[in-house]
């Protein structure tokens, strides 16, 4: 475990902006942080501490808010995507295929070269690139590469083997095999499921590589004033990973672990959920349970047909016995209970079956419904009951909302990504990213909330502008409303005493800035139970 | 964690024995315990501690030992034992049938009634009881209850019919079916092998049990003056357990794990061996490896034929490359390798790829070999090279002499449970009891090691006498010897300073002892990091 400070310490000459739950705010100039780092004193402006002090951290009178609490997301596949060769930036298949050549090159132990981000059409290629093309750089290695939408696989001959793809191999479902012109061999490019031939036959990462991934994911975080998550969807292995941290004394930010499957809830947790470990860094809370998919894939449950796939409603993970089944097994202990919930009608049996287990699993559950995106109006009042929290990523409503108005049409739109009317029906709401599906930045996330607009301020004036919510709110959503939605409260997630002192010190007041401002706003140190963690001018030198 | 005894304690007026890995023993009349539980000084009879003392104990002159280490059980098999029924002290069919009620009665949520320890021999039955008796008390849940030498099974029908065992059921090899007289039908008892069929069908225990069962063990262990305990064969879940209790503070042993297998193994120590966890009282050293079965069952690899089975010479689980690989990945990652080996030609075999992967693996590697039961003279001196450890359970030679005499014939004795040999050959010796094969009580191991007799003194002089080994060797491989055998030297096991304070009062000298006396002294408390853990007079009141 991290050496406590063992002295009291007095933060001073600091704008800070304590946060309730409700977006109510407290301005204060300074704090004491015990040795324990918890915060025994908040400090009006220009007030001397009660009691005698140890050291003193002059804050320049920059501002401080709350560490932000990301909500909803997926800490190993942020720190695994990090370990992967990133094409992004490539502007030629040349260049691409001279950055391959490197890393494999630089890392001759992997048994797969595998990578991410190509895009044939930034390249000017007008065609997809081959497994030829790959092959001149490496045929006794797999090479395996995600294009920059995740819709499409660019494998070496080694790759599309190990796949076991071939000539005579037919496409599948909702799947395409590219094929070399006038020939039915396959090209090197798979499309949709037809990737999942080769994705399963990737090795599962190497234990110091899950290690390393954390420890990337957690410098990632923290460099964005981020201090705790909650992570959805842990695995045995994720776990694992989150304690050997923990063990070691690596585990810096704190952890809100909801498990993979009920199975494996009640492997870690047995009979309850965990202590919280670590001075209140990691612990279990419950599970995460998927009811619906996504948008984008059509997969979301809709109450009536797709706007742009009449007959298509979605395709639920869960039917409504097994939904009902592995909530009340997860209720019956006292875990908490997450449900993926994307579209209108997954939204509202969600809330079905949260108002039916409310009979029996009564008490403080905080029944949690992850994204709510699509919401039919007439289900939103229904989150002001039985203390359901709404998990809501604000960036996926810029990054969704062309394609939500061709799924959907405008008219059921009104309940989408309703932040104001889930607050308004007395909802809980906690923001989040689901990184690595979106950016780690809050800033984005607060910017979006308060807006209505993404990065570029389209559109003009906010997409269903009614549903912003005022800096306050979504401050709130972002630190005591998330460490809210994990039993938090009381131990990180407001900056008040008692709690322990997790804060961020920022470039500007976010609760003053406009959206296009408060994307600029910088995280500059990030402190943990009173420690600094990361520090700008350190880390850019 | 448990919290830290905050204060320095002398424990005076004691008898204390100190005890090197070597056998060779200090004397001395106190000593003083700081605030994490270490031994800070050993004091001479009547001499005073040179720091200021908060607390002193009494010792009331009483015999102090270090805690035993057990150096090969299975912490959760007996913990899983306490929970089942146990028919053991039955005497007659009518006896067992009321048990069995009332134990059905009272676990009315237990979807198996799960028992043991019955024997139709003790009853005076002449027969076998049958499936038609169980069936009277209930025919809703399935009854598996295994007679008293673990050989057979006897169901009710829903256990049966849980094992798809019908009239057309064939026996398995290696296994017999009872059957009703002058019929097909299964009579309800179940002979060896054919127990797996239902034995596969029994549900795995739930959480809450898993963590009684870890209660149970431990205060087993504890009133038997076992202080820590190598645990051979770890699971996932077995591991959870594990670090529930130490997250609770509920963990007061220490347990020395290693794992059922490398996939295990690289699961949570991940890159290399876990931390000492929870103030040295958790740590994954390594790995546990089979490489044959057992003398009973003749699967103990042997270098010629059995004596009472011409043309068998055992049944190897894992060949010599598969062995060599396993040992060769948990040896990159510096974990250690057990490997248990019980015939002379498995022993062999694990002296040949000991010497093999030194050569690769260099340092202290401390591989382990359990059991070594069977070994060739010839091969005895090799425990002496590559610091190989011989994990072996005293009680083992008793328990099998008569079996090992059939299976092996007099010729072939010369090396078996050659405690004397290894150690003067320089091998190290580490002891314990292979529990629940062997009940726990180290007092038993002990007179056996200096004795070669059983419980009745049998045979007259010790078998194989030449094999004892003196009360100081004996003590030293139960205590430093099985610590060391953990990497745990410095830590615990042999009442030092700087050593954990892990000691046991005992009711007389076990280095006065013969061994009929010997299995008279009895634990009268046992101290854990300087904390009573068990009071004979309290738990007996």
């Amino acid at each position: 475990m991290p050496a406590p400070a063992l002295a009291d310490t007095h933060i001073d000459n600091i704008e800070g902006i304590s946060v309730a739950r409700d977006g109510s705010i407290d301005r204060f100039g300074g704090m004491v942080v015990d040795e324990d780092g918890r915060i025994s004193e908040l400090l009006d402006f220009g007030d001397r501490p009660t009691r005698e002090i140890d050291y003193r951290i002059d804050g320049e009178g920059r501002v401080v808010v709350p560490g932000f609490v990301d909500g909803h997301l997926h800490v190993m596949d942020i720190g695994l995507g990090t370990l992967v060769l990133d094409l992004s930036e490539t502007n030629s298949l040349q260049e691409a295929l001279s950055r391959i050549a490197s890393y494999a090159a630089a890392y001759p132990d992997r048994p797969w070269i595998i990578g991410r981000g190509w895009n044939q059409e930034r390249w000017g290629l007008g065609r997809f690139p081959t497994a030829a093309e790959l092959d001149a750089i490496t045929s006794d290695r797999p090479i395996w590469l995600e294009r920059v939408d995740g819709h499409a696989g660019w494998g070496n001959s080694m790759a599309l083997a190990a796949g076991n793809i071939t000539a005579e191999t037919k496409d599948p479902v909702g799947g395409r095999i590219e094929r070399l012109e006038g020939s039915r061999a396959p090209s090197g490019v798979l499309v949709d499921t037809a990737m999942e031939m080769v994705d399963n036959a990737v090795p599962p990462p190497l234990p110091e590589d899950r290690d390393l991934a954390f420890y990337n994911a957690q410098r990632l975080l923290l460099r964005h004033g981020i201090t705790a998550v909650a992570d959805m969807g842990t695995s045995v292995e994720d776990w694992m990973t989150f304690r050997r941290a923990g063990d070691a004394g690596r585990l810096q930010m704190r952890v809100m672990s909801y498990a993979d499957s009920v199975d494996t809830m009640l492997l870690i947790g047995g009979p309850a959920p965990t202590q919280w470990l670590y001075d209140d860094r990691l612990r279990l809370n419950g599970v995460k349970l998927y009811l619906d998919g996504a948008l984008g894939s059509r997969g979301a449950l809709l109450k009536a047909d797709y706007s742009d796939d009449h007959g298509n409603r979605g395709l639920p993970i869960l039917n409504g016995t097994q939904l009902r089944n592995l909530m009340s097994r997860a209720a019956l202990d006292n875990f908490q209970v997450a449900v993926h919930a994307i579209g209108d009608a997954a939204n509202a049996d969600a809330l079905n079956a949260i108002e039916e287990l409310s009979r029996d699993y009564s008490g403080d559950r905080r029944w949690r419904i992850e994204h709510a995106q699509i919401v039919d109006s007439a289900d939103l009042p229904r989150f002001g009951e039985h203390g359901v929290i709404a998990s809501m990523q604000p960036v996926h409503q810029t990054s969704d909302m062309m394609m939500a108005e061709a799924r959907l049409g405008e008219v059921r739109l009104g309940g989408a990504y309703a932040w104001r009317s889930i607050l308004q029906a007395g909802g809980k709401l906690a923001f989040g990213t689901d990184a690595p599906v979106e950016p780690v930045d809050p800033m984005a996330g607060l910017a979006v909330a308060i807006s209505r607009t993404n990065a570029d301020g389209e559109p003009f004036g906010g997409w269903h502008p009614d549903e912003a919510i005022n800096r306050e709110q979504a401050l709130a959503a972002y630190t005591a409303g998330a460490a809210y939605a994990g039993f938090a409260e009381g131990r990180f997630g407001s900056l008040a005493e008692g709690e322990r002192a997790d804060f961020v010190f920022l470039s500007a007041d976010p609760l003053m800035a406009n959206a296009a401002d408060m994307r600029k706003i910088e995280v500059l140190e990030t402190w943990i139970a009173g420690q600094r963690v990361f520090d700008v001018e350190i880390e850019s030198r």
